[in-house]
């Protein structure tokens, strides 16, 4: 069956996540599926390279589906751009090899994570970042995050504990820029656990409170043990900018 | 009694606009002035430059107030900002000479009006624009928006029928930038009617669609009747960006 390759992003202040859950079309999965299956006039099931947090954001995802039609995807482009509304925005729709999976295929994937920085709040992008006046020390953020570099097993930054498959994952890089007041941390790596990217976010934020030092993330890192990693950022702070193939 | 001014940004969305309205909290200046009279513990009346419309924005709003006692300003900004949570950001609290009043004095106001001109919604933004996918002519727009230049009787660019006073205004300057999809368009005058910006930006905009021509703006202008203008657009694309003292 012809296989069709989207690249999409999303405000996802009011969505259960991507993953859709039984009837509901309160996902991002969930609508994509209910609108194509209804403008193809058959049974479509999207997949995502992966899962976004409910609440979470995505400047760059990229899903796939299969139909038997062929599709004018330029006209169908349009078709479900206006459906959507104004939450979810579909930048390409193309046709793509038979055998491509946004998931299985995807080499490398880029989040951020954006942390607003001041005593006075962003009233306008204050949505898309996590809030906290605290002090922060950057040169302390980025000795930490050089931590992370590489392959490790991330099995304390991990929310799932019954994580039946690997916990290893490679992090290529870790940028934190300072933009006004904004901190803006670059995660790129070749696939992230379940609140991975939260994890080490808030890891990152806590060395930078002076809370933790290079040290001790060396030491949750070998711990295997969530107990001891820093906290959960919260998911409104957290965008998916884009996947590599 | 001593007089304190402020300058404040606003997400309006969730809002009645900036005016009070009996007891309802869920305005601006009533959110300001329930919050300012419980940390001063006295009751404070807020004047603002003007009114903004029910979901428009601001990110440089003026305002004062009076009060008997003599302010810790940076202590008191910093109370105020973690009081009014995350869609309103006060910049500066300072106080001013007694006969300073955010309206009386202000000499210019500065709003845009943002169209989002694209058949791909802008997810992160969309909240402050209105979307349009219409093919827009910006010469056309930049024609228009010309007529409404100088001191002008706007009595057709008003949605208040009963206007007491004079309905004349000065456009000082109308800018209109296009930033990628985005249309800006930027007025600058010395006050603007009830509705006043958000009818010329649909004139504007409708002159683009073809709809209008130069022409038919003057004669607008001097028809002094709100039938013969163009539409009003959603107040969610406005905001107040700055006042002039």
């Amino acid at each position: 069956m012809p296989n069709y390759k989207m690249v999409l992003a999303y405000d996802g202040t009011s969505y259960n996540g991507w993953q859709k859950q039984g009837n509901t079309r309160n996902t991002i999965q969930g609508k994509l599926e209910f609108i194509l299956s209804r403008l193809l006039e058959e049974e479509i099931e999207v997949d995502g390279s992966g899962r976004t947090d409910a609440g979470a954001h995505a400047k760059g995802q990229v899903a796939n589906f299969h139909c038997s039609k062929d599709i004018e995807c330029e006209r169908m482009l349009q078709k479900l751009n206006k459906s959507l509304g104004n939450d979810i925005a579909v930048f390409s729709l193309e046709r793509i090899n038979d055998r491509f999976h946004s998931r299985l295929n995807a080499k490398a994937k880029v989040y951020e994570y954006r942390i607003w920085n001041d005593n006075i709040s962003n009233v306008f992008e204050g949505r898309y970042m996590f809030q906290s006046a605290d002090t922060l020390d950057l040169e302390r953020m980025r000795l930490a995050a050089k931590e992370f570099i590489g392959d490790h097993d991330f099995k304390a930054f991990c929310s799932n504990k019954r994580y039946k498959k690997t916990t290893v994952r490679k992090i290529y890089s870790i940028d934190i820029e300072k933009i006004e007041s904004e901190i803006r941390i670059t995660f790129c790596g070749n696939g992230f656990l379940y609140n991975m990217v939260r994890i080490m976010a808030g890891t990152i934020l806590q060395a930078g409170e002076g809370k933790f030092t290079q040290e001790d993330i060396k030491k949750m890192l070998e711990s295997k043990n969530r107990e001891v990693a820093g906290v959960t950022l919260p998911a409104q702070g957290l965008t998916l900018v884009r996947v590599e193939y």
